[in-house]
């Protein structure tokens, strides 16, 4: 059975969720959806999607079932519930982003049945995910990765194939902590250039034409000259991403010296109340200890 | 007199120095070059230059002189070669990067003789100078940076006007401590992904293909993939820079707590008796402390 | 009745429980004794103590319960083993250092059952134990911390009220956090001066004279010059701790610059196989990222 | 002729010049005392001592020569102007704390003359000054060492023979390394303490009672304890002496982490303005990012 016959089914419709099943339906793909609040699901069925009320239910109907929900809590919750129905043929993608542990103790419930498990984590955030442009990090055999190729693009511009199952979640840390030291390196490089009576704008502009210029200074750079800090990702989530690399780090006996520092300038963010803040908010807690408004005036 | 009938000097054809003074004859200018190494200064007769064989000789003879030599000492040399015979209507641009101090020294010798001064040191290395792509961090008043516009063209693609006299190299302290502390994150990224099992090039691919990537990354990423760190900025040059910026930090009082782990990192670097290779050797000192090939092999 | 007419427990008799015990016994109270390992419990009988073969037997029996284990799950373990016979006017006091977490509930489950609950986790490793004099950092309220006073004098030395219950579980962590830190300046110490020339021995002489003296310096100082690294309390603990303690403050959002320092430095140490060595090993990995040897030659 | 029998010439006579001379007139050595403002020096005539009112006179009249001044610039200076009268059987000994290459240029110019150098700074302030308490560091080759002892002794109870010229510097570098470091570990446990609810002093008697007690924290925990940052020790002169080591470090190639991240929090303190109170005023920073009160209140 090619993969365009199968069956999709998606569980988890939040702000990532929602866009990335309508593009599944979108790219041609048999849908059924699930969502714990039901009214979101209600809204697919005038796209053309099935609607369950409950994940066995569609775990039972569907070929392929995909989860996006938030946490390790919400995966091993949603695992347990559709564990009795999942058999051989049948396939989990976790899209989640959850630790190391959780991701492995979904996949051995789910092999234990005789199905297959995907570790597939995203890259993006709400735009990708509507533009159907998020980079996905996936985690299985590349036979299987091949397979659900089809599928992947229907979501993702990219598909980067990171190694066995777990090594999604992988490079999802990896990736958070390099996100996590750059907007530090950034945060430190604007703070200290207006400590020495450079113009934001003009550092800003500089940073972003040169070698070093990234999409990420650009976005959060924008952001910051406009004092919007609604979160796109926020300062807990960062935070909690950075320790659960140290975590990880510490279990193989990796020095992570930025990482450690940029942990450390979090912890002080979220010391300042600025937790569902934007992660660009960290400009915040540089301005205190630097004493120095970032934005207004300059030279 | 249009900037375009001046006389343009420049001393320092060295390996950045030389294709910039090229570049500046291209445009159409008329240029006098000096450098202490006479055979280099022999090699422009040909393309239409003339030669000089002292730094007052050009200074004399032409109405802007550029300096593009190595550190403080050479440029606080030539500038007080010159003194003599500057005066009202001639303009000294220093494009050497050098410390605050050194650049407000060399500009005090120039306007006490009445004659203007500029610093606009560039981001970029090798390759953009000879392509006429640099980045040119100028400082000096708006007035003079207008007037001097098509002579910086000639060399750089974008021109950035930081502010008065200083601001220039206030701004290279800035870029080049935002570049330490992005191959410091790199270098965590690699180190880490491998530590977990990941391969190289696919974090690699990772890091370059989303919001994070930047031209750095890419240039560095194959370098560092190439086992190849023949040097465009040395390790050397970096901790040198990392060190200036910590000092001019520490005399306002603002901590950096990344740039302060970069700096240690790159002192660890330079302790592998790696001062020469390229900054990208920071990925050895890393690879010592967690004990893990960075290249070879990964999952 | 009188705090010297009631029966004391004691459950855990391992290198730091059974001292204890044995104090308190000579103290003169009445002593009955719990192990999981028998044969440790049975070599109390002989002198005096009654030995009991499950923690609820002891529990049913004492009027104060003393748990002296390894970790937050020992803690619990027991405390749940216990709980059907406890009531009101016994009290169980947690001597062994565990989460903030895990002492609250302990507190909970005790509590619940109307019985008291004091945290008085030990500062002092074995010989202290012997000699009685430990820092008892106790979380009570303080008329119940003044009637145990004859108690905790049995076993130490200084007997700190901290607070609450909760309370001597925090100021564990504060000691501790110091104590890395304090190994690892002491480490800096040793290995800058090495690297700059200096013998060894003149740096430990010349630390230990002054103010910066302290009986920790001297004892690890000792240890480094004799290479003797056989545990007192192992890098895998004070690694535990320090991450406890970064978990802890990330909870409030206080930053803490070194001691992440030392953090990292100890998962280097950790990463280099020592985990099992005493913390004193931390030089080791300093002196890997030093390229010394702290000890043999020097100027 | 035994050293009792030399003239002894002291230069410099602040607030721990002064105390130190009076201290070798006490042991009996006959001495003779220069001062830049005269009327320090004129207050030891009465003393028996023989005042003189350029240094070069002070030189030639007599045998060993102390200097205890402030920096590089002071020594080198005073080294220049007695260079002149400087003749073998003339010992020169710099006790002033400045740079290895301040004192190696002291030491090159004193040689050239044929006499001899010591380099002996000292640790502790002006109270064990005034006790002939010092710890006094030297470097020179064991023989004058020894010659020395009766003088040293006048001064110092402890004296420590680092090695060769230039040893003692380096010696003095690592104790203020050291220095830096457990303040600022201190500054942590506090603040780390403060902030999961313990009362100051009771975390003050707790790390004072144990195995991580020293005499600095006694005395600084007092002086916090009473608001009083009245200087010892100021935090200029500590920060100063960071960037030397880091500086020294930096040339040997060798990563300090937490001496680099306390060179930030003094940083950050210099900030606030405080360069001039004392060296433990670093707990105000650490109260600003953390936003806790370290003495009021407290559970």
């Amino acid at each position: 059975m090619s993969i365009k016959d199968k069956k999709i089914g998606f569980i988890g419709l939040g702000t990532m969720g929602a866009p990335m099943a309508r593009n599944i339906k979108k790219a041609g793909f048999s849908l059924g959806v699930y969502n714990r609040t039901e009214s979101r699901a209600e809204a697919f069925r005038d796209e053309g999607a099935a609607v369950y009320y409950a994940p066995w239910e569609l775990a039972e109907d569907c070929d392929i079932i995909i989860i996006m929900v938030t946490g390790p809590e919400a995966l091993l919750e949603i695992t347990g519930a559709i564990q009795e129905v999942l058999k051989t043929g049948k396939t989990v993608i976790n899209m989640s982003t959850v630790s190391i542990d959780a991701t492995m103790q979904a996949a051995e419930i789910v092999q234990s049945r005789g199905a297959e498990f995907v570790d597939a984590p995203v890259s993006g955030s709400k735009k990708p995910a509507e533009e159907g442009a998020l980079v996905i990090l996936a985690g299985a055999d590349s036979r299987l990765l091949d397979e659900l190729q089809p599928l992947f693009e229907s979501m993702g511009r990219d598909i980067v194939c990171c190694g066995e199952v777990g090594y999604g979640t992988r490079m999802k840390l990896v990736i958070n902590m390099l996100l996590g030291n750059m907007m530090a390196s950034f945060a430190e490089a604007l703070v200290f250039g207006r400590r020495t009576g450079l113009a934001f704008e003009t550092i800003l502009q500089t940073i972003t034409a040169g070698a070093l210029g990234s999409p990420l200074f650009k976005i959060k750079g924008q952001a910051i000259s406009e004092g919007n800090y609604t979160k796109n990702f926020p300062v807990d989530l960062i935070f909690k991403d950075l320790n659960l690399v140290l975590h990880e780090a510490g279990k193989v006996g990796t020095p992570l010296p930025l990482a450690s520092a940029t942990r450390e300038a979090y912890s002080g963010t979220v010391g300042l109340g600025l937790g569902n803040e934007d992660m660009a908010a960290l400009v915040k807690y540089y301005e205190k200890i630097a004493d120095i408004k970032i934005v207004d005036g300059g030279k």
